[in-house]
């Protein structure tokens, strides 16, 4: 049995010390199972794909009611290593901060939601079930990793009722805001395949750029939408434009582009497809161009809506913060987006403030109240 | 003294064998030097910048009537070597047709006109000048070539009162067209310069792909004229865009694109300058990217309106080949645009076909047809 309260700055820190740079593990996930399964709780181990993952249930399986926590030990790459001030695997502590990679992504809301759910079922074993989902694989791909630990509890008959994701959601302050949904996010790749030619004679030519231009500012004349109540408007960046050609008298055969857009609830990955394809044929009709589009939808929109989770959220937020927060779909994806199919999601955690940056840093302070926080949630829940 | 008349095709053959890839002179200025002082011709080389260029004239500096011809002996690389059916360096002769780098562009047109020159000289001794200028620097940048003839005839006092450009000027048919002037080329190098961000918050970020589409789309909005009485309607043709931007998730800095402008006598390379100007500050005041543009004017339109010379070229193409050649000023660039400076100029020559192209060649026939035109146009000129 581990000591009773679990300290989560020492935990982060023993995890900041493990390089668990996707898809290495470095032992992050190992040391969790030998806690976890300490403390009582049913560690499985749902490794998939060279990628190591976790699922550790305390109580029993098929509960009423079974909280979850997830979230991920796998960290980004350290990047401009000699522009650190700190190891980045050494969690030095300066000033109550502590550095190195994963310090607020998100090895700290590992640290707090597993010491947090350790004391309670400690302190108050709950007629429930508390469940962890630990994945190796959310900075990769994912492919292998949060997946992989809900196609594993489908088959077993494992479940979740409600679930929160750890992420640091938080731009400014501990406690200002907390995520209720995604925007959906998709990428467009274009390739545009004209006929190459003297730029003296461009009729005898049919020109790639001209098609890719038209496109390109069809596809930004208008707002996607104004927003929703809970969404932000959708919105779309053209991510590059390429064709190499070095030739100023040469009118090019073939110029590529990437569409990123990021969407609400107005839309989803089809109804995208199809105007980008609408208005892709458009553009081929009237400059001969062939164009191609190859799309991939990385993750629908979605959004649990304002209810129970979330208002269980604010209120443990409130209390130990004092800070109501804001209910944002804004931002990146994350594994959210996959946990969403399975129950009721909400995301909270840290600052990211400096997340998959030289010196990824966190407040010390911070992360105890995070697991204050997630403690709370618990015992509301199970009140 | 050479042999009367002279074969023009044998003289195409010799230069055929001169490896004369712009820089290299490869024997051929050398040859027709040779060839045209043994002619009477006083020859001076004009050589500049390591190119060999030759100045040659019969009869009395700064005459009142001085028939000029101005060729080039260069010719582009090789290219897909392993492609050519015969050595582009042989000359090999098959079935009437002559094959070779050069062999229409312009070895042809240069032995074309040295071989009239000279039995016209021989035969008709005029009263007045012909002159010969040829250069090794047409297919390169151009700038040590006909220019470096030019400032040296300014200098010493020689000069042409009327000037023909041997390029081959026929699309398909011998005869069927001259040109009189030239659309003019520019290339305008745009830099766009913005602000990186993350994909998912655009409005974080300035994007220069998003200024570029805008900035090349109103360039390509309307027509810029619909021809003059002599030119065809100017044209635009974006020659390459680049970013190379890898990540989907990330909107980058920095963009770039290309411009070339073929423009007829409507505009200038200054009023059109102007106006790429003004566009690029309306989008960049509307986007707040930075738009940078480099313009670089290759040549002026210019025409020589029709009258004495263009007639005189006619008569002699319709009486050689019964076909009364159109009066052009379609097609890309050519020394004429700085012939113009000095004297009228028109430019008639052979079938341009396979010009820089691969088994490059010219019809027999053609080469002896062209001599005897420019032999009626030095009888008709000075008769
Ligand atoms: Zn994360
Ligand atoms: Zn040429």
């Amino acid at each position: 049995m581990p000591p009773y309260p679990l300290d989560p700055a020492d935990l982060t820190a023993q995890l900041i010390r493990c390089p668990s740079v996707t898809p290495a593990e470095g032992g992050a996930i190992a040391l969790l199972e030998t806690l976890l399964t300490d403390a009582g709780f049913t560690c499985t181990r749902v490794d998939r794909g060279g990628i190591a993952n976790l699922y550790a249930r305390w109580g029993q399986r098929g509960a009423n009611r079974a909280f979850g926590f997830n979230g991920h030990t796998d960290v980004v790459p350290v990047g401009d290593a000699a522009a650190w001030t700190h190891d980045p695997f050494g969690a030095d502590v300066v000033d109550g901060v502590m550095y190195g990679r994963g310090a607020c992504d998100m090895k700290s809301g590992v640290a707090a939601f597993v010491a947090a759910a350790v004391d309670f079922v400690q302190d108050t074993p709950p007629d429930g079930a508390v469940i962890i989902t630990i994945t190796g694989d959310e900075e990769g791909e994912g492919k292998d990793g949060t997946i992989a630990i809900l196609d594993w509890m489908a088959f077993n008959g494992e479940r979740m009722t409600h679930c929160l994701v750890g992420e640091p959601t938080c731009p400014q302050e501990m406690g200002e805001m907390m995520k209720i949904g995604r925007r959906g996010s998709m990428t467009a790749h274009i390739t545009a395949t004209g006929v190459q030619g003297h730029s003296a004679y461009p009729h005898r030519a049919k020109n790639p750029l001209t098609a890719m231009v038209r496109l390109l500012a069809r596809l930004e004349a208008e707002p996607l939408d104004r927003g929703t109540p809970h969404f932000d408007p959708s919105t779309l960046a053209i991510t590059t434009i390429d064709c190499g050609n070095p030739a100023n008298n040469v009118i090019p055969a073939r110029a590529t582009a990437t569409v990123n857009i990021r969407f609400n609830d107005t839309h989803s990955g089809d109804t995208l497809s199809a105007w980008l394809r609408h208005e892709a044929e458009v553009v081929a009709e009237a400059t001969g161009v062939e164009i191609g589009l190859k799309i991939s939808i990385s993750g629908e929109s979605f959004l649990t809506p304002p209810g129970e989770l979330s208002a269980l959220v604010a209120q443990a937020v409130q209390a130990e913060t004092g800070r109501k927060p804001v209910a944002s779909t804004s931002g990146g994806t994350s594994d959210a987006r996959f946990v969403k199919d399975h129950c009721p999601v909400v995301e909270f955690g840290l600052v990211g403030k400096t997340m998959h940056q030289v010196d990824e840093r966190v407040d010390i302070a911070h992360i105890h109240t995070l697991k204050a926080i997630y403690g709370r949630i618990l015992r509301d829940y199970f009140a």
